[in-house]
Order: C-alpha cells, then structure tokens, then sequence
C-alpha cells in the first residue's frame, strides 16, 4: 500500500518529521523517500517544486495525490487508513475534541521557537533590535509555558490519556526545542513527556539522521 | 442541538468568521454567541480567558469542550455534524488530499497578510526598516500569486469544483485582504471568486458587522 507514497524530507525538521511519525504510527512503512539537504538548497530544486510549489519540505506524494501541509498530510493519512495501525483522532467527543485543539494549536509552538532562532540567525545584524528579540523570546516562552500547563491538566500524553494525533504534531517541535537549549528544570512536565514518548517506535524509528553525528546548537532557546 | 454551543467572537477576525461559517454550513444556527471588540481589549477579558488560555477570539464552547483554535472547531464540527448539512470534507481521495492540503495551507495566506499589517501598525517606528517591510511584502505578494495560480489550475472553488472546507477556512482571509488593498486586477480570478463567493448564504449571513458602517482602510496592502 505504501509503494505507491512518496516523501522529499529533511532531517530535523519538525514538519517532515511529522509525516514521517504518522506514516509508522499507521503501519505505512516501506513507502518511498529522499533526504535532502536544507543546506545545500535542495528543497529550492526542481524535484521538489514539481510536488510542492512553495519549495519547502515535507513534499509528500500518494499516487497523484500532492499533500505537502504537514498537518495535511498527517490529517489524510488517518482518514484514508482509520483502521488501519494506531488511530490517531478519538471518535469519543471530548477527546476529539481535545486531540483537534491540541493538533491544530501544536503549529504555534513551532511558529514561536522559529520566530526566535529566525532573529537569532537570519535576520541581517543591521535590522535586529533587542526590544524585538525580548518580545520573541517572551511569545515562546508564554508558549511553552501554556504546554507546560496543558501536560499539567491533562498528561501523560499532550492531549490526554492516549498517543493521538496532538502528539504526532506537537513532539517534534519539542525534540528540536530541548536541544536548541529549552531548560527541561524549567519546564519538568515537557521533561518527562519527552523522555517517554523519544522511545516510543514511531519516533525512535525516525528520529532525525543528522542529530546523531551532529547534535543542535545549545544555546538559542536558553532564557525560555 | 446548537443551544449547547458558545462562540464568543469580533467582528472582521478571519478566524472566528470561520467558524462562523462553519456552523451555518453545519445548519447549527440557533447557537449562543457575544461579539466582543478587539479594540476596548475584550479579547484579554476573564470571560474570553476561561475559555480560551491564548486571550484570543474566537472562543467556542460545545458542552463543556473547549475548541478555541478556528481549523481545528471547523474540522470538529465537519466530524460530529457530518451528514448534517453540507459536507465540508469530501470522502472521495483525490478530492480529499487538495481539500485537506488547502485547508491547512490557507493560514499561511492569512499569517503573511498579517504580517505586513502587523509591520504597518504595530511595529514601533523606531524599530521599522524597509528591508523587513519589502520581505513582508514580497512574501504576501507571492503567498497571494500562489493561491490565484490555484483558481486557474482548479477552480472555481479554492479545492476544485464543490464548496469545501477549504473555502470556509480561506475565504475571510481574501474578503479582508480586498477592502485593504489587494488588486482585483492583479488577482483577477481571486476576484471572481470573491465575488460568486460572498453572496453565498453561510458567507452573507455572517458578513462582519462593522464592515457594513466602516470599511478597513484601504492602503496597507496595495502594493502586493
């Protein structure tokens, strides 16, 4: 069933291994896949732009079927195969309810920790101010803080009871957070979610390549 | 059915216009809702927070769910309510995948246009530069490109050729970019669209009120 998927993928980054999780999670292994190199530009290329027209990765293909959205794709998945692996969205209504908060609002956290390592490293020396970086570091830090909550009300899982779509969204940004220098003493709940689900098949399976040579940085999220 | 249902809102937010026309799409008008103003600061209210930790609108309550973030109220009403109303999601899989993967892409149109907003109104003076202006800028501009380049590809609707939960989630970011600046003439199939699209019932019924009084000003993005 899988033969006939397709991912362009880079490694370490939280979109493509989203993806990458929901395809173990849902028993599609053995499907086709490419790494590429962010650094060398090769998510620029035209193999990439011919499946996804913002040059960007994951670029994801199921037969003719272009799904380049991470949470897209992952969405797609569980619907086209719900019987098939572990689901993903609970079909009892407050825990579907929870596990689409959750998933849907998982991209935010993302979106903080970027908008803080963007300053921290693209953003040309002449146009960087510290008043805009204070303001970014304080959003990512309300952000994992709201996280840190949720686990808090609701754990062990970041939308309950059970492994759910909320995680598949939500770990990899976490997994990229904590060794870019996100304190696990300030933020203990995040901590001990980490430690458990890093070894869970689906992720350890596809954990990021390069971080075993090569692991991140330590600093950019330290005074989260 | 829709008297359980609690939608604290503000007028011209794509994201709780969303939902809005969620639930007439769904037929669960008859639900409880309160506009609340931006402006006097409502959002950061107790009444908002207890729902929604974030401080921001929408604010949806079914039963005791909380379901804050606007996709994820969409794609749980789409699924509780699913033979009730239009069916915003399509079981068919080709049409499924672009309906997924422009629903999930369709905040990135939204975020880009804020983005230029937010460096026009909110970012201090001192603070501005006009290469970050002319980034913000160009970014919303090919953003904007890109989903015109999918009218001609798939039309007429913004997932091919039936209403979808694509267009609910798309929709209110384009009817807000209009009357800000946005060209008709150099989006002219986004203009049509705009065009049989908001006489639609869900859309005309839930039209921002303040709109009708006083139009957004119409400069900041009539350079894209």
């Amino acid at each position: 069933m899988a033969k006939d998927m397709f991912l362009l993928w880079g490694s370490g980054s939280p979109p493509c291994w989203r993806v990458m999780i929901a395809l173990e999670e849902k028993n599609l292994q053995g499907y086709q896949h490419k790494e590429l190199s962010f650094d060398k530009g090769e998510h620029k290329s035209k193999q990439v732009l011919e499946i996804n027209p913002r040059g960007q990765l994951p670029a994801f293909r199921h037969g003719t079927n272009l799904i380049n959205d991470s949470v897209a794709a992952c969405l797609y998945l569980e619907n086209q195969f719900k019987s098939q692996g572990n689901p993903l969205i609970p079909s009892e209504q407050a825990e579907q309810a929870l596990v689409y908060q959750r998933t849907l609002e998982a991209p935010n956290a993302q979106q903080k920790m970027i908008d803080v390592l963007t300053y921290t490293f693209r953003v040309p020396e002449e146009e960087r101010h510290e008043a805009t970086e204070k303001r970014n570091k304080e959003a990512a830090t309300t952000e994992f803080q709201l996280w840190e909550g949720y686990l808090q009300k609701t754990g062990p899982y970041i939308a309950g009871k059970n492994f759910s779509m909320a995680d598949v969204v939500f770990f990899p940004t976490l997994a990229l957070a904590f060794p870019l220098g996100l304190s696990q003493k300030k933020y203990p709940k995040l901590g001990v979610y980490h430690g458990f689900l890093k070894d869970r098949p689906s992720i350890k399976a596809t954990w990021p390549t390069h971080w075993m040579q090569d692991p991140p940085l330590k600093d950019p999220l330290k005074d989260l």
